[in-house]
């Protein structure tokens, strides 16, 4: 097979002046190293950790498109106050896109390199928004025979980040989980591995057809935030199920805030002599996404036994140590196509995805929708 | 000596139709058990968190006082949000005051209850603000010879917050900490402490008399909230010390958000990749306290390795364990005259704390004010 010369890779670059662009830059064929492999990159999701970097603080609502084919560009207004967050990225060049997965087609002299040509195999290197992408051999995950790119484009964010919830949970004490943005794709993993866990979960979703679509894979407690009784409801699921550790997939807003009160009043539940401090169990909500990027706001209604900060899998990886990050990658390859089964509602090539009604779309997405970019197309 | 047949108590408490009120109730002298104490007490410290379990969210803005002598009353409205927050407490009587001093003038028939007859004792049991207390002889702290009541008043709030600080910046592997409202008698200890122990420490505080005073005792890292370039000199500050964790006083508003951002961009001028998830290492702020009542408000705009939560010194000692805390009650009782040594402005009876006028005073208090409650006045 004979490889083209340069490849078209996605970039996102903020400019000084305040705008941001994303766009595809043609990149020469990299050299490879010893025990480096070449993958034609064949199926990589749009993830909400990549939209981070993808978009930033970017006023998203006004963005536009221009130009057709490998010089489409997507431009969108960055206001001061999302200047000042994204200070540290100005004038740089990212690559976007964390995962993907593709098949290997040039390697380095080393055998276990030589050993992966031709595979299909995973990869979370990030710059995976790209026709090719050049990756140490060892941070290939090869795919089990009979799984294709598309089964294992999604096998590192989602699947370890749902696992690492749970591990999350026994590490610091906690016997039960609450998680927002509850219908997602990462969520509706998390409900398979808790019920193959045992562990109970408190699924909180926006929508009549989010509750609608997690009561059908058979999860047990559903809380609808757009109904009336919201508030009342949480209490009632958090007091059924112990969880006094969430994590929430929004970040902004009073939601984190409203979870510890549910949490707090679950517990004020339990006779006792009332204490002006509040509960003595520790609460504790982890914000590891961003879907509203508005300032978070706690009203601190609920003692002093509380706390909120942000959660990221490499970091969580980092602290849990390399058996624990094994042992979950272990389980997510054996699993591939049960629990961690990812479903795409639209595929689009690397120029579709710059174009501003399309981005409008997976920038919004809705209820089980999850978008996934074929680089070859 | 012969005791009398009753004592005055101040209560606290907020009715269903949404009003505080404190005020002095008669009690009867209590029943001692073998091993219970009862101590005539001379002197009580208002601390910040007394003012919690006094005030709660009540608006005190529009408090007012009427009668004279034990029958002084102090009453304000408390906002359908406050109610919201204050829900367990309504119509319960609580008393105040954690912590005080004062002599053993009765005592039950176990060995080490006798022991301390006539003998001046601190204790940390609430409802100290009140004329007799009863007490757990175990609970009492004997204080050394030629200490007086008003010596050891406030030897377990602040002293042990202080010290704990530092315990928890050890065994959460920081090395150096942020302080806000720095120049309060706990800012004041926690100064002395840091210089005999060499940790850094950064203080932050609201005006630049208070900067002054700490200047004064020696501090070496002073920043001012109210100067113009606090945000740049708590940035500076912070990268000269290295300080990953903060305690804050104040609870409210943007203070907790405004030191994590500085953290970040401490850390973002160690010269290094520029990563769109910030900084790794963990950046903690503790809110301690909630002179400010507002909202929490937290832009995110410092990565994912950041937390910030509730603290508070009993569920911190619960957690450090027996010898941890029996380590610092003995470096207080050594040090009480020097590095726990607290000044008082003004001596009040237990009628004039519950004055409009005083009640203002105290709640609002500027630098170095601190108030001591001597209800034998």
């Amino acid at each position: 097979m004979t490889l083209p010369q340069s490849y078209l890779q996605m970039i996102s670059t903020v400019s000084a002046e305040g705008e941001l662009t994303m766009e595809l830059v043609e990149k020469p064929m990299p050299e490879l190293g010893d025990d480096e492999v070449l993958i034609r990159v064949e199926a990589t999701p749009i993830n909400p950790s990549d939209q981070g970097v993808m978009f930033g603080w970017a006023s998203m609502a006004k963005a536009a498109s221009s130009g057709t084919g490998a010089h489409t560009r997507l431009t969108a207004p960055v206001s001061p106050q999302g200047m000042g967050v994204m200070k540290a990225r100005v004038g740089q060049q990212l690559p976007v896109g964390n995962e993907g997965a593709g098949t290997v087609v040039a390697a380095g002299s080393g055998d276990y390199a030589q050993s992966l040509m031709g595979k299909v195999v995973a990869v979370m290197g990030g710059g995976m928004y790209a026709q090719y992408r050049k990756a140490p051999a060892m941070m290939c995950l090869p795919l089990k025979d009979g799984h294709t790119a598309r089964d294992g484009a999604s096998c590192f964010v989602n699947p370890l980040t749902a696992l690492s919830m749970v591990e999350t949970m026994r590490m610091e004490g906690h016997t039960a989980l609450v998680h927002t943005a509850a219908a997602s794709n990462l969520g509706q993993m998390l409900n398979r591995i808790c019920a193959a866990d045992a562990v109970e979960l408190v699924n909180i979703v926006r929508k009549p057809e989010q509750a609608q679509l997690l009561r059908d894979m058979g999860a047990k407690h559903i809380v609808d935030s757009s109904s009336e009784s919201f508030k009342a409801d949480l209490v009632d699921a958090i007091h059924a199920t112990g969880a006094t550790l969430a994590f929430d997939a929004t970040g902004g807003g009073e939601l984190a805030s409203n979870i510890l009160a549910a949490m707090e009043a679950a517990a004020a539940r339990t006779p006792g002599a009332y204490s002006i401090y509040g509960s003595v169990k520790h609460k504790q909500v982890y914000l590891y996404g961003g879907l509203d990027t508005s300032p978070t706001v706690l009203n601190r209604a609920y003692g002093m036994a509380w706390g909120v900060g942000g959660w990221l899998l490499p970091n969580f990886l980092a602290k849990a140590g390399g058996d624990v990050a094994m042992r979950l990658r272990a389980r997510v390859a054996d699993e591939l196509k049960t629990t961690f089964a990812s479903h795409y509602t639209d595929e689009l090539s690397l120029e579709q995805a710059l174009q501003a009604d399309v981005v409008a779309r997976y920038y919004a997405k809705t209820t089980g929708e999850k978008f996934l970019i074929c680089p070859q197309k």
